[in-house]
Parts: C-alpha cells; sequence; structure tokens
C-alpha cells in the first residue's frame, strides 16, 4: 500500500492524488501542514515540500513532479503521452500551471483566502487578489484558445497537462475564484469550453475524493462540489 | 540540426546546453533577452520563456524540463536513471536546484548582480545579496552532504541532477558568489568534496562552451575559467 502526504488545500498534492486515483493506485492519505516546521517530515522529504508519496517497500518519493512521473512509470497508464514529441507537450502544459499559474494566479488568491486564513497569516490583501483575479482570467483565455483547437489540454487525450490545471483551478474553485461564467461586452461567454472540459474532469472518478475536501471551518463555495455548475 | 534559443546568464539554458553537449547533439545557439518582449519569440514559446529548443521537424519544445526529458528520451544516455525509485531521485534533486537554489539563491545573487544590469534595472538591492550569499552556505551544505554520500548529486551516476546543480552554480561562479573555500571556525573546509565535485564536472567537454561565455561588459571572476580553481 502506498501512503501519500499532503493537504487538501495544495494544488500539488491534488495533482499527486488525481495520478494515483487515475491509475487506481489505493493509498492511506496523511495530511501535513506545511507551513508548520514538522522535523520528523523533514526526513522524509529535506525540503519540507508535499506531497510526498512512500512507495510500498518503504522508499519515499518527494515532490509532484518526482511522484506523478514515478506513477506514471510504474503503471500501464500513459498520462504523459506516448511519444517524446506529444511528452514535450504534456510536460509544457504542466509547466504552465505547476508554475505559471500557481505563481500568477494561486499563490495570489489561494495564498491570501486559504494558506493566509490556515496559517494564521492576517487579514487579505486585496492588492494581491486584485491581481490574481485578474491574472485568472489571461489563463482561462489561454486554455480557452487551447480547448478550442483540441479535445484536452495537451492534445486529443487526457493527460497530465488535464490534472495539473484542474489541480491549480480546483483550489480556486473552493473559494469560488474561477469565473466560470465571464462573458465579454457583448454577453458571449468567454469560457464555455474551458467550462465543460473541467466538468468533464469533474465527473471523473479519480476528481470525486477532492470534492469532498474541506479546509476547516472554510466552507466551500456552492459551484465546488456541484457537477451541473 | 536542432536550434537553441537560450541566453548565457539563464541557467535553465545551460542546463539545456549541457544535456544537449553530454549527448553530442551539435545546435544553432540564438540569443534571447527574455526580459524583452518578443512577439516573433512568443509564437514559438506562449510563455517567452528560454530554453526553447527547435529539433529538426522543426517543431519547438518549450522549457528546460521538456527539453532535457526530451533529449533523454530520444538519446541512449540515461541522464534521468536507470529505473524509476531512481529517476525519482533525479527529479526531486533537479527539481532542488532549478527551483528551491534558483528562488532562494540565484534570483537574489545573479538577479542583482548580473539580470539588473544587463536589463539596466537600476543598483544591486545589498539586502537581497545578503540573504542570497546566506542561502548559497545553506544549499552548499546540502550538496557537501549529499556527496559525502555518493559519487554524484543524486547516486553513483552523474546525472540529470547534476548539470541542474552545476547550472544554477555556474552562474553564481561567474559572479564570484560561490564561496567555495569557505571554512568552519576551526580553518577546516565546509565544501571540499562538492568543490571535487564541480571541479569534475567543469573538466567535462559538454561544459567547456559555458566557460566561453561573456555577459556584455561584464567580465567573468577570474575562477571562472579555471579548471583548478
Amino acid at each position: 500500500m502506498f501512503t501519500l502526504y499532503h493537504h487538501p488545500a495544495s494544488p500539488f498534492s491534488r495533482k499527486a492524488r488525481i495520478v494515483l486515483g487515475e491509475n487506481g493506485l489505493d493509498f492511506i492519505p496523511v495530511t501535513i501542514e506545511p507551513w508548520k516546521r514538522d522535523d520528523s517530515f523533514m526526513t522524509k522529504n529535506p525540503s519540507g515540500e508535499i506531497p510526498v508519496l512512500q512507495e510500498p517497500g518503504g522508499r519515499y518519493i518527494c515532490g509532484h513532479r518526482p511522484v506523478c512521473e514515478y506513477i506514471s512509470e510504474i503503471t500501464s497508464r500513459p498520462l504523459v503521452g506516448v511519444n517524446p514529441l506529444e511528452r514535450a507537450e504534456v510536460r509544457r502544459l504542466c509547466d504552465w500551471f505547476d508554475e505559471k499559474f500557481f505563481n500568477e494566479a494561486t499563490v495570489y488568491l489561494a495564498g491570501e483566502k486559504i494558506y493566509k486564513r490556515l496559517n494564521n497569516g492576517g487579514a487579505p490583501d486585496s492588492d494581491l487578489i486584485r491581481a490574481g483575479k485578474a491574472n485568472v482570467v489571461s489563463h482561462l483565455r489561454y486554455a480557452e484558445w487551447l480547448l478550442k483547437q483540441r479535445n484536452w489540454i495537451a492534445g486529443e487525450n487526457f493527460s497530465m497537462a488535464d490534472i495539473a490545471a484542474a489541480a491549480q483551478l480546483s483550489v480556486l474553485d473552493y473559494i469560488d475564484e474561477v469565473p466560470w461564467d465571464k462573458t465579454d461586452k457583448d454577453g458571449s461567454p468567454l469560457f464555455e469550453e474551458t467550462k465543460i472540459w473541467y466538468a468533464r474532469i469533474k465527473s471523473r472518478p479519480s476528481f470525486r475524493p477532492l470534492l469532498n475536501d474541506r479546509l476547516g471551518t472554510l466552507l466551500p463555495s456552492e459551484k465546488y462540489t456541484d457537477l451541473d455548475f
């Protein structure tokens, strides 16, 4: 049996949970609060970061990227693509959401509205929230542009890039910070394809456990659990 | 023939150049200044980031991680390790240097002393430089701890993790910000193993082109080109 050290508010932990779920791998979840120094956890991952996967042999696999690539390698599900060029596109878009989206949107919005609250970090900074909201829109425009040309984020097949994107968005969706129904000046929906894509992901069995996550006393938005949002 | 869009001061571009060199792959280097908005480059990589590798068929592979994994996949050199657990350790340490070292050391030191200068960004901030210097020491302690137990950063074999680490360190070495000869209170060298490791990397043919890099009017430290530093 695997053990996953994770936190429900961490998009990178969510990514690992979905990948484990997609591969039908059961695991014992252990919640870690990464903002608290925990010396026993540092012996598992010297960086202190989550997720960490303990494989049945007892070895620790540290970090979302190593964990997700590892799971892909030991299972038959080609979530990173079937040839080198396809994998390059999957990895490009994983990095897009894991790094660019995370730093430009998740850090601002979840940082101010979730992490500060869980970590007693003071009042949210409205300037940062404003910046995050604007950045989410830019990123959704890019997702929409991709999804007008493709079935899934990185191509014709469901991949790790869809998981990386959905993991970030799901954290913001918890606090109602994904403007799914935003329209342009004429009233046309801007993110129609992206919303359909997210609804497809939301209904996957691998995603369902995330919909049951609760972050302390912070309740999810109404849409969060609604498959028909 | 491959084309690599890169910048000599970018540790991630350096990583790609070493990986190409290790695999004996020739490429046409094209210098990109990532701080200047370049619309024609954005059509190659919508994130605007370097490195970007154009493969002989014309497709663009964007970002250091996709580029390096792609090169590993199309060549026979197992730079990411030979089994899933080994690859997990290589990838953990790549992320350590690509993300943690970069954000805690390179951004502060190269950011203040190189990127600001190349980009006319004003005077260096001495507080940030001080923070970067302290963080370099912490990271070198970790490298030293690893290299006391292992031949190379991620295990018994030379790997992508050595390349990721050396790429970051080489940028700081250019501005003499790697305290190779630091000693403890008793005068014992702190980073002896790390220095020997870096000397071995420095003498690899794949690393040599980096020693010829010059960043505009900013000359490298004396040690930078010296194999016996």
